[in-house]
This record gives C-alpha cells, structure tokens and sequence, in this order.
C-alpha cells in the first residue's frame, strides 16, 4: 500500500502558494521547476487540487495557480482527498458470503471490515485536524528563512 | 491508494482457523475454497503469515496451516504488515531537497512528513489495538452461528 508521490508533491506546492500569497498567479512550470518536477505530471495534480477548490487557476500567458482559501481552512486530509479520493485504503470484497459458509440471512456488518474501517477513521482524524496552516507555521518555527526564500523566488 | 485484497482474505483465514482449532491443520486449498479464493494466490499470503510467526505450517499430505499463537495476541496490524510491509503508505521523497530552494545545511525533518507520519501512527495505533480476538468476539456477538458452521466445516 503506498500513496501516490503526487501527494507530497501537492502538499509543497500548497505551501509554496500560500507564501508566495494569492496576488501572484504561479504556472505549473514554475512550481514544478523549483523541486525540478515533471511538470506535465504535476499540472495532473494541481487540476486534481482545483477541482476540489483548494487552488483557483487562471488561463491565459499571466495566468496560473493560486491558493483558493486560507491555509488555515485547507486539511492534509483536504489535499490526500483531492489526489488519491476519498476512498478508504481498505474495500472489503464481502469474501464472508461466497462459498460454503455464505449466509444469505446474514445482515451484519463484517467485523473485518468494521474495524479496519476504524482505524481508517482515526487515520483521516488526524489528517483533518492538521491545517495547511499548522504545517506552515511548523516549517516557519525549525527554518524559519523558507517563507522569504519562497515568496522572493515565486515573485521575481 | 489501496491495500491488497490479500488483507481481506488474510484476516478472514486466521479467523478461521482459530475457529477451527489449532489440533487441525488446514491446507491452503481448502481454506481457499470455504470462500471461493484462488488457491495459488492465496497460498502465497499464508506463506507470508507463515514467515511473521502468525500461522504455522506443516508439510505433507495431511500438513496444513494452524494458527501459530492465541487469537488474542495476533493484532490487526500483525497480519496487514505480513501481507503489506512494514513501510508507511506515505514515503517522503525528500523533494524540498531539490532545486533552487534546497538548503543543504537545514537538518530538519520534513513538516509534510511529520504530519502524514503522525496520521499513519494513529492509524497503527487503531489496529495494533485490534486483536484477532476481539474480532471474533465481535463475530461471536452478531452473528454467533459463525463458529460453529466454520468448525464444523474445517474438520469434517
């Protein structure tokens, strides 16, 4: 099980906007080449973050991406949901009622399903209390220069 | 992102087995076929339970699976990390480290990383507090013709 490297890349480039702030529109070219990124690949992503309304794109030569909302009312569940959808990790098959054991009468819940689904819940939990905003504020507090560096590459 | 099927499957064969009681062992084609599973494939996720301790397998023509320890130390993590591995479905790439922004003397650990790594605890958290016992109990509970029906089957 591993989620698709498109994540990371959406959760920086997030960040990265959010410091370059909303009056700059940014071309996928642009956020690609500062992590030297496939830009073509990540113009994916960034579609897939407009769609769910987490950054506004602008067409034309001056146009480009810009955070659609504060960073304090974007998730990292927000974001995870934007490129990997919001499906859980875990699908249950129902294989409990194929076979010889099957029972047609049978209308419980699996309890396979019930707890994974559990612990899928307390994995979105977590990713939704946790901000764009608290993430930034945590690079701002262990290297404070990346804000500043950022928004002077962003904008110049 | 998605977590094989193989889980499903792996969890539901413990289950069983412990129904069926570890003075029985289980070939892999019978287990396979209680829910209509392709044996072979099957088979390979038995072989991984086997090397992390979770079943135990005798060879021969009246060998099989057996549960390996009690269903009430084997949690649901045991059994996903057999099947899935031990790595978290988040893998930080490290892209801050590339490009014109990268800064070769910070030494800190990713804020995006730390985030998604403290919703992937939360997650182990959930099922390493998950045993295959608790899950039978729940089995026991709703639908409490289970057992029986699995047992019977197993050993007869």
């Amino acid at each position: 099980m591993r989620m698709s490297e498109g994540v990371e890349w959406a959760v920086h480039c997030c960040l990265n906007l959010a410091w370059t702030g909303a009056e700059h529109a940014v071309s996928a070219a642009r956020l690609a080449a500062y992590y030297e990124l496939p830009s073509a690949y990540l113009n994916k992503q960034l579609q897939a973050l407009a769609r769910d309304g987490i950054v506004a794109s602008t067409p034309g030569p001056r146009g480009g991406f810009r955070l659609a909302r504060a960073p304090e009312s974007i998730t990292l569940l927000d974001v995870v949901t934007a490129i990997e959808g919001p499906r859980p990790a875990f699908r249950c098959a129902e294989i409990r009622r194929r076979g010889p054991g099957a029972d047609p009468a049978d209308e419980t819940r699996c309890a396979v399903d019930q707890a994974m689904g559990q612990a899928d819940l307390a994995w979105r939990r977590e990713l939704a209390g946790r901000t764009l905003g608290d993430v930034m504020a945590g690079v701002e507090r262990t290297a404070p220069a990346v804000p500043e560096r950022v928004h002077r590459w962003f904008t110049t």
